[in-house]
């Protein structure tokens, strides 16, 4: 009966650098489109990834999830390895896109749905905030 | 015509502690399911409520709902009994369950349920921050 | 086929004064309403607007939409409009109404309707802070 | 013996509408010489003020003052008088200056050394916060 | 050659429950001087601490400090010890003392003072902020 | 007469990728010394620099300085040259020191003293965020 559901969020923060660009195009033709975001030698963020999961209230524990469960999975499939790293380079599960806020988050949504199994939890959300003023949200390409 | 609806949240902040547990197990029982949140003699936290209701926009005051109303009732119903207090022990309508967050906006939630009545204005979301990471929302139970 | 939509969410600041008030009414039943509100010299606030659009990912770009695309926009049909302005006396497009935060996210959605044109880009919804604790959303009329 | 002295920082909040300007020039050199932030009618901001006071730690209380003497002192004396008022037309103590941060906050220095009166506990530092980014702060002019 | 100075400074977060109260008086003897901070069921708060260092820049590094270093001392022998803790009842540190913020940080930087050893690296400040509004600063008794 | 100053502060923010690390050693030596702030492809950060400027109240415009003046200079001199950039190889004024953000204030810091003319206004600190959580200050070597 899921008839009484919460949303739980938790906030992850991690630096890394990268460059917006298109591989066919010149340095120029990347410039025209990405504007500063195509400095070939790259630029960084403090990125902030706010994770929502829905459930229902567990009687026992009082806990749509044990944050301490979510934490563990978030920063061992994620978090460790975009921290201090190179989006365009260093990450497995980015390799082959151009690495916007859109397009990671939308691949950080695939690592869950592979490998993300907690009762009947599901991710309802991910937001990336590039910066302060600039912010993503993916619910899995529904809203 | 209820067609040309507004949310409006308004924000408080109260100071309490509290203990992870539950009752018929041990301490170290409860240490291994809630971790350092069973501490026997509690810890506490500086706790956001956000609470948003939803309505139409009135035409003579172009408010949803006049905020220093919304205050008086959430201050005096909810956050007078909470803030500076023991969730644990100092809360009647905390009574019974154990304090996580997510039972917390539940208890909120049937607050409102049962005293806020303000026209057609309706509780929209209740979110509860425990620490600046840490967030649930509930909905009612919906999404 | 608009099937995998991501949101996008971008935030602008801008300082303004504004006094709330009924043009019928005396100062005195004024102040009856709305409080101190409706100090006849006005008072001010540094608003924060969020506005949320929403798309599918350009394949080319990775992008929802170009954020300086976007930014020039709210730049110059809004926040140029109402920054170091008076609500009440000097914003052509709030003229008519009581300033209060529900009626200005109104006017500004029917802006944007007017005035932003972006491919399959829609406006999803607009956020209006008048201060941290206070916060107004309007999607449409819909929720 | 004043030799362990700590800081207590209290922060507040209010909102207010000014215009910058110098009585004896037309508007456009005003304009010239202070922007937009000369707007005839006027603009507002959510100023935050930061009261730091210093003072020994009471050996039977552990305070340098009781939060709530400090609390009152700046509510009544300060911010009731300048919260949703015209900075320059509806505040006493701001008659006869341009209501810049650095005027404001020299101002409130002197409201404090007539009216603050607590044991040996002394204001340290005002700061004044008109936006996020734009922040003035004051020691008495000494450095 | 100590001449060429860089402060820098780490924050922390706990998350803890007290009581303030004098213990010969009775309970409301101690609610007429700490109000309802002095709940005999205790409250709580998220605490952030920050910890100013100050020292010259390493020539082989361009570090003050290596901030690991910083932050496994203040993780070990301050966080770990107050983190989820009852500040009046379980931290051997905090013992024999009413626990206000200015209580609390004298003795943290007693902490420092009798187990911090790092170069010529010297404490500078610690700040603890009880809630967003509320701050102490301790330098060492002196200004 | 200097007897009345004012301080006065703007924070900027950029965006920009760095690896720390020491030319003559090898990835290994320096993931030693650095750990993963040397990942040699690098990573970064959304920085927040505070410019403290102090200086007398002018009589005229009741301004320590005109923050249009102070933000010009420094987002011509100094955000220009560092926003989306790469700092350890984009950057003129950075050039020969590994970009730890101890080393990347005093540079900054040397900006000023070459270039800052204004009055009697002068600089009295830089504060740089690196994170939220970790920030270092120079006042010129000086305490």
């Amino acid at each position: 009966m899921e008839i009484n559901k919460v949303l739980l969020t938790k906030k992850f923060m991690f630096s890394a650098s990268h460059r917006l660009y298109k591989p066919g195009l010149s340095d120029s033709e990347n410039a025209e489109i990405f504007g500063k975001c195509s400095n070939p030698n790259g630029h960084g963020h403090n990125y902030i990834l706010e994770v929502t999961v829905s459930g229902n209230v567990n009687d026992e524990t009082g806990y749509v999830i044990d944050l301490g469960e979510l934490k563990r999975f978030v920063q061992d499939r994620i978090i460790y390895k975009v921290d201090h790293k190179n989006l365009n380079l260093d990450v497995e599960f980015l390799k082959g896109i151009n690495p916007t806020s859109e397009n990671i988050v939308i691949r950080i949504w695939d690592v869950f749905e592979k490998e993300f199994k907690s009762g009947n939890v599901k991710l309802y959300s991910l937001k990336l905030h590039e910066t302060e003023n600039n912010i993503v949200e993916y619910r899995g390409g529904k809203l």
